[in-house]
């Protein structure tokens, strides 16, 4: 931020609003303090059967990795709404979601995770413009060394070992760990 | 939004940039794509004993009424970090956190809650500076008309009927119903 979004003025000066206990950016032309908050966000692991279903990227960071479908909340959505937008925008595919299995916490790039498990409904999909290639994967054949994000890893790890025990358990985790 | 961020010019239009499927406020000057995302608002209801603590709010919006501890998450925290603060802000209290109950989507004004439940350190409180009082209460002397937010309705609500049921539910909800 280099000029203030509210006047125009290139007169920003990071300091500690009165009442406030952490440093702003804060126009001395018109007094608007400019806050920045994390990001969410919001993705699904579509299931089918024994099989999970991955894409690969075909956008930057992580082109040609594998991904569980994922994106950035939009405003005017909810959370859950968002993950079903993103499944379809990436795999072409609608899903129902089932359970929210992961809050996953990037604090150094104020980036919060929260995906959730959903049914591939009738076992359809395509491959949405952000893709290379979507794919069915049983536990065996997940492309483990080739997964684009550490919150991919940990939701479908946690999503098998949810499997195994029968449960519909939320995981959390910082990443780095706190 | 009146002005560019990144070069200070005042040509901002509203457009669809290329390969997005939504308008974004695009700088004529200088090509920056200006996002804006929802904001997660983070709380953590105490529970000491048979009570949970409050606090009543001795800022805008709804000044004097009841709330569960909460407020915005902030670049380089954690959910459950942010939690903790907002509690030791609101109520100078400190809490182990001990689960998600409660994920609460309010997309007409861009707000994600996120809110646990949480073990009141030693019974300890005292009052926040953003607060009128904090005070504990049983299910019974809860408030209810002078609460503040839908929200903090919702996660007491759901937070007793965890209790009596024994279960540590996640609960979602929209706010208005989708
Ligand atoms: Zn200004
Ligand atoms: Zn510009």
């Amino acid at each position: 931020m280099n000029f203030c979004s509210h006047c125009g003025s290139p007169d920003l000066h990071l300091v500690v609003p009165t009442g406030d206990n952490r440093p702003r950016q804060v126009c001395s032309a018109c007094a608007t303090i400019h806050y920045q908050n994390p990001k969410i966000v919001t993705g699904c692991l579509p299931v089918w059967e024994d099989k999970v279903l991955l894409c690969r990227r075909a956008i930057a960071p992580a082109y040609g990795l594998w991904n569980v479908p994922s994106g950035y909340l939009e405003n005017g959505e909810s959370v859950e709404s968002g993950a079903r937008r993103e499944v379809w925008e990436e795999a072409a595919a609608r899903v129902e979601l089932d359970y929210l299995i992961t809050l996953y916490n990037l604090e150094k790039i104020n980036q919060i995770y929260l995906q959730f498990v959903g049914a591939l409904v009738d076992g359809q999909y395509g491959v949405g413009e952000e893709s290379l290639e979507c794919a069915l994967f049983t536990e065996d054949d997940i492309p483990w060394s080739e997964m684009a994000f550490t919150s991919s890893v940990f939701t479908l790890r946690r999503y098998f070992a949810n499997r195994r025990s029968g449960r519909k358990l939320l995981h959390r985790a910082c990443y780095p760990e706190e």
